[in-house]
């Protein structure tokens, strides 16, 4: 083991972090419920038990991390104000807590991102400098905002990020429990890994025989491809998505190091398995997903996760879309 | 008093009666959440907090009042199976109510309904019924099932029903007064006016200052009318609406007695604001809400609600809305 990989590992947050970020968010996150539906359940041939992160404060899980990170900040350090670097639903959690402490917060956000996402940053009071996605690299263009003394919330690569997305993962289990449902697997989204990372620190420390699994766009597998190689490699270079929330072209260092002992495996998913996905959950569950949040319900048709008679909880992690794409997905049949 | 109107007094169904309903449907029903958008309340200028019935089993309310039913048959009664007339959610609450008793259950149901509230009644194992909305009475299509000896399940003149669809106004306030906040007004959409009277009955025994306001299409407005001459009286019958769901001809004995008497006023509201309500209710709460679901929410733009600075829980009572209906409703800006 060389003396970096021992970094990250020292560096992991336990299921004590977990439960510290539940505490300090509890109020102010919302605790999503998770949701069945027979018809779902007859369909894909398993129990599936959805976690509406869409229902989340923001519309996704970011609130969560985001919360835990500035709350966790000394008074000194939080009132230079914080600046995040995000595809827009990390900008949005970022955004609605720096609110709750009022405090200054700066978003560094592809120029690109989805207007819903931007206009709500700035509903809440944010800054946003505009970046390009594909030219520009995201962290410099934060770095003098770091240089004048504001904290950096990073998007996922961070310890009290990590745990404050398991406490998605801690909902999971106690609601499913409390169901007497015996979970096989969880499958969620995955972008840097924070969310699969958090999620399955708390899975596997309360429900050890649960498989954990991550959906990434087939096209932007940059965690798939660093499993494959058994070290970070970037995604396709030249790849693209309808799946915004989920392009970080890299797995991040403590979460790859989490996700590598923890994670069964990660499918690639195709974008009409992210459309029908988005179809079933909103005909099925009522619910807009964004496509970047479907993607978990999109790991299905690839055959690579088993079904049949399992229990499977599903997280749906994010529900911002601009309507007019939204409708294109779901209209189509 | 005529000995008419005493009648329906007589079953009036009362607070005890909606406590019951509640234990009755308790694990069966989901017990739906108050959820609160910040981007909404700045938008209407008010705390709104809604009740998402979409997120309920079947996608509407109406599981609770038809399972209620139901469960209050003898055993004898209940062995020979129920018959309903419903232009959809309500067919589809007595179909999922009818197969967790193994029962038989026939739905008479108007040919032109949404074809995802037919599937759905199907998939649950019902017989469907179609007939003619224009030009055909479905109490007399029921009939014959009646005769056999089938039950029928009444979509909204009935204590039992009313007291089930009650409990959506007992969850309300108990939440409410979890959140701390007290309500000034409940708005709900309004068919038959079952749902309402079960409502106002519930909200004004726990919180007699809370106003009780109704939804219905400007075009199918019986219980306005009914209201405004003191007496029961028809929607204009040359009256169409894209809220599938609240296109009941007239009032209930029961539900209007009840609804008289407690109701603040009734709204009627125009197809731009449903699908302004539908879009408002994607994009900020993430939910798939069908047309007729919207209409309490649809009630603001019109003025007659009060809402600066005042706390309005909002009911949205169904999401069964074929897709590509939603994305043509809710893309259109």
């Amino acid at each position: 083991m060389t003396a970096h990989a021992h970094t990250a590992l020292a560096a992991m947050p336990t299921m004590d972090d977990i439960r510290a970020a539940a505490r300090r968010i509890e109020g102010l996150a919302r605790r999503t419920p998770l949701l069945e539906s027979p018809a779902l359940n007859e369909k894909f041939g398993g129990r599936l038990l959805f976690k509406p992160e869409v229902l989340q404060r923001t519309g996704s899980f970011k609130f969560r991390g985001a919360y835990n990170k500035i709350a966790s900040l000394t008074q000194e350090e939080r009132a230079r104000g914080v600046v995040a670097f995000s595809s827009g639903n990390h900008a949005q959690g970022v955004a609605a807590a720096a609110g709750l402490f009022g405090i200054r917060a700066v978003i560094v956000m592809p120029a690109d991102a989805p207007a819903i996402k931007a206009d709500n940053v700035r509903a809440m009071g944010a800054e946003i400098v505009p970046y390009d996605r594909y030219g520009q690299d995201r962290e410099i263009v934060a770095r003098p905002y770091v240089e004048q003394g504001m904290a950096l919330v990073k998007p996922f690569d961070d310890p009290l990020i990590v745990a404050g997305q398991g406490t998605v993962g801690l909902e999971i289990a106690e609601d499913a429990a409390a169901m007497g449902a015996r979970l096989d697997a969880v499958v969620t989204p995955c972008g840097g890994g924070g969310l699969m990372a958090g999620i399955a620190t708390a899975i596997k420390a309360l429900s050890p025989e649960t498989q954990i699994w991550g959906a990434e766009p087939e096209n932007f597998d940059d965690t798939r491809r660093s499993l494959a190689a058994g070290s970070r490699v970037g995604a396709d270079p030249a790849g693209t998505s309808i799946c915004d929330a989920l392009m970080s072209p890299m797995p991040g260092e403590l979460t790859f190091a989490i996700n590598r002992k923890l994670v069964a495996g990660v499918v690639g998913v195709t974008e009409t398995s992210v459309a029908a996905a988005m179809r079933d959950a909103a005909a099925h569950l009522k619910l807009v997903v964004e496509p970047g949040g479907a993607a978990a319900f999109a790991a299905f048709p690839s055959g690579e996760i088993a079904l049949a008679g399992r229990t499977i909880a599903v997280v749906l992690s994010g529900g911002n879309v601009d309507l007019d794409l939204f409708a294109r997905l779901t209209a189509a049949a």
